[in-house]
């Protein structure tokens, strides 16, 4: 995630950092450039159509489907931000229930159980850094704390990694309880953010497997497509050469709309836009290291 | 459903695959299409109205309801997506949960009661077996793995399948309270999970059988054909036969909005924009087997 | 609720049922096509209004307030539909709960205790049925399961009827906890379900006595109706006679969507639209007597 | 709140009541009436622009703005809509919570024990009771019903009225807890409700301390004055006097959306859009009054 | 946060505080008028375009785009409008916890038990008041009422405060356990309170830390900065001079969403817009004294 001082705005205006829109999109923008400019110079140079030509008339089309282009942008851009939304908060949840399992388990724990601290210490920044990196398809042994009990090298990359981290802790929970350090009241009150581990790494799992549905995906870019390829024929007349700086900026706003969307509904990559989960893994080792 | 890198533009732009909607959409494309000719020939052959006809005037209608239509549309592809997503939400627990009862259960069976272990990791697979055909108004008894306590060919098909499972892992649970291997602190503990399967499977049962309201939908088809249907004779005049492909790509704008909202509303069908409930299915099984 | 399939474009655009707001608006829509028709003979055939009269400018303000009629229209559109949405919700989680308590009774109670098993085999459901017949404001006692310990005459039909039901139900449930057949912990397991009878009651009572605040119904209703009032005085200049049938045409459309959601926002009732909440309670019968 | 039929569209286009926005807004109404007669007569009289002049494109600006300022409304529509609704919802959770109060403890105390019977039988609908005139920031100590171990005449005006009705249920349940009538179970049962009390005391007092931030609330009332002040200037010359009639009625809809939901967004006093908290609250007394 | 009444319309009509936009935009609105001064000086007086010049039909592309900047601004609105609300739900959040927590141990706690009491009635407040400093990224030890067990001295400032607030209150009732005060039930009881507390920090921070995607900010900044300085070459053809005050009108309506969205999504600082949070923290602790 970049981070950003959002009151700045005159580095936005004139930034065009590797996140931005423009930069991504300059191939499509010059493509459409280079196409407008040939519409342009055919109808001006050949065509010769007279004023009352029914090409103008064509503008109606995008007039009346404007509308619809908007409000369908809008809703793609508020899924994609809820998607976006509802992954930080998995993650605000993951970073809480550390937080809560820690000083839990600090005062269910004795003072001098340094063996039990040791391997909570470890192992639930551990879950956060597995889910972390399974999110992103990779596995790196050397992203865990090694601990009593634990041993990266026991871990099975191509099973599901996070569940593998949740058996050991609730292994470790459940042999306290065989021996009488926690008691069944505490087995409830643990039991909440025990459960949300597994929770939070389904609500990731679901939001970083399911895109839009194929049918919107697809329609979207054909309506946004053949959309903007019309416009030119539609305001030749009334612009001439003008009607290329116009294309491009409406072609510019619609697909940064869709292409920023497509960036933020999957939001655990290592994108521009994409969550800080790397810094957030950090925060929970720092925080639990810090109760435990 | 699908797969699809949601990135690859121009994959979409130039394939019209099974799902797509133009083609879906093609007979009544086509239709409109002789419809607007035929109007467009008559008008401009036959009638020869002067330049300030009121025919022309006609578009002031659909200017004015332009937006409410847009606005419509947006408003059913929101609620028709919000179920879809609710549906994704009620699986995606649905693994969750199934996950949650293997991890507990795990650890407080004995590691060599293979006799339970056997059942659970049979059965809780097999409620989501039974809850993705029950949803798509079917039963295959061989769908389900059989185990020691559950026969297949003892579930009646014309009773409510998922329910008859859920008896099923219930009636073990409590056999298992009953000889004190599962304690009263445990019961608390797996109730929520036990409780949240009947509940998942109500809320998909909610979703598949209400679709919107009738007079919505009904209203919805209405206004959208009077809407195209009187383009034609609004546009006719500005455009001339230029009215045909604009009519008709905003009738492929507007159907087509409508079309795959229909397909998603009830997603846990076989539909290309459906949820993927048999992979899902699919998935909950080795998770499972993995953990139990 | 009208069952159909929302895929079967054709049947809509030809039936004119009992439900479609073409057919309650009728009255309305003729008097409409009168005023309109008045309106035009009076100006064109008296008026006689030069081409630049200032009458044809009065469409400007049609055209301002254009998108806050359509937006209005669909917030109301929205409003309505998340209540009816809700009421569905809480009749699922009425179902839900009724098999989920079903489903732990079968087990807490000894299989030969028929006693019980037939006691909750009818108060189960007769709860949904007191509620679907609360909501109509209706007392039938006919309606009701009788069964060993619940006498439908005896209940007070101007008392709160399901509050009734779910005394009994507790009463019950009391009589077994003291006799200890269900012990505390299940105590606690089926405290979650009783519970949950009672608030879907107050959700479904919240819904049916809570209808959109006053002010907004009837400013709708005043900006709808000087909208289209004035609606055939902007535009008799530009259509002349054509303006008949597109005043009724908008007319219809905006009308149409404040009928349909002051039909659907109580959704209890016998429309059309309205859930189908006689059959739930069905359902609930035939679930509840399949498990226990 | 003003209890009406949603479906009877002739009465509220020939009522002006109490709450009716064309009423409170008359003043406001009279004197854009006014100055849009003072700037046609000089514009028309004195200044006789020619049909070229600037002074007609500033309609463009309207124009222009006339989406946002829609967009705007409809936020501040829902917004108020939301709290309102999230009012509405607090309140029927405080009758649904009284009533299961009353349910479970209907079958936990003795049906002997007339002293404690009494005592939640008053004390719970006294806590409604103390809430809606919090809300209003009123004080009525003959609103209580007396009982044994509550007198009125205790009660501090200046502190935290329903806290203290909150406290005295918490010390009674306490009591009964100590003497064993309620057990460990009943407890964690009880404690739901119990806390309910306090939170939806919580979320009333939310909506009722925070209105919209004042930045918007503030922006909105200079945008909706300087688009409205400025329209006469832009029409006057398309529509004349018209322009008199033309610019009031918009002026009328965009400030009643903004007066609507000024008087929604804190539901809980006496205005005709108000909750009828007065009315709930005596029907949890009667609700209570028939389970206990 | 400003208090205002807001049905007051005349006071904001004239006033322009602290907190205005108007006030804040100043530099930016002197410098668009000098922009747009110098544009239309230039094309006005050097320029001289035919009434026919393609200029006039740039105003094209600010048409058609005019309802995608607005949606968006309404989207942007929405979304830090959540923000601040969902900070606002937090906070009443802590303070009905504070609450329920207070009156919970008032009854828990013995009496004459002068010790635990006083340490509560100190630092349930001080976790309020640790967490308003935490979000401003402040540190008053200052600010925190010293008690039996608590010594502000001892706080680290530079390790997560609020969690150290929360630690403290975790041994004293750990403590109170070990001594049998506090029940294993009632442990079950108070661990929701506690649980929400860490909770609550993390919505916080979680709204605090993590603004909107830096893509959308960035584009709709671009977006109004284009918008906005192409205005004036569309209009000035027909606006002449005029031009000036309308484009001015239009750059501060866009320009004013977007300032006070993003003044608004982080509400916990010290503008005039945020969150009373210092009011609430001293609201809690008045609370919490009348309580315990």
């Amino acid at each position: 995630m970049t981070d950003y001082d959002p009151k700045d705005w005159f580095r936005y205006l004139i930034s065009f950092d590797r996140s931005d829109t423009a930069r991504k999109l300059a191939p499509a923008l010059l493509a459409m450039a280079a196409y407008c400019s040939a519409v342009a110079w055919f109808v001006i140079e050949y065509v010769h159509p007279g004023p009352d030509s029914d090409l103008k008339n064509i503008a109606i089309m995008h007039s009346l489907l404007g509308f619809a282009i908007s409000t369908l942008l809008v809703f793609r851009t508020n899924t994609a931000y809820d998607r976006w939304w509802e992954g930080r908060k998995a993650w605000g949840s993951l970073t809480n229930n550390s937080r809560n399992l820690a000083l839990k388990l600090a005062h269910i724990l004795a003072a001098d159980d340094h063996d039990s601290r040791t391997f909570f210490r470890a192992m639930i920044p551990n879950y956060a850094t597995a889910l972390k990196n399974h999110l992103r398809g990779q596995f790196h042994a050397a992203d865990f704390v090694v601990c009593n009990g634990f041993d990266p090298a026991n871990v099975k990359p191509d099973q599901h990694v996070p569940n593998q981290m949740a058996m050991r802790l609730f292994s470790k929970m459940d042999e306290l309880y065989q021996a009488g350090v926690i008691r069944a009241e505490h087995l409830l009150v643990l039991n909440g953010e025990f459960s949300s581990f597994t929770e939070i790494c389904g609500i990731c799992e679901r939001i970083h497997t399911t895109p839009i549905p194929y049918s919107y995906s697809s329609f979207m870019k054909k309506f946004i497509a053949v959309y903007c390829l019309t416009l030119p024929l539609g305001y030749v007349l009334s612009l001439h050469y003008w009607v290329i700086p116009v294309v491009i900026f409406v072609f510019y706003v619609l697909t940064s709309l869709e292409l920023v969307a497509e960036e933020i509904e999957d939001p655990f990559g290592t994108d521009a836009n994409d969550l800080p989960t790397e810094r957030m893994a950090q925060g929970i080792r720092t925080a639990v290291g810090e109760l435990l």
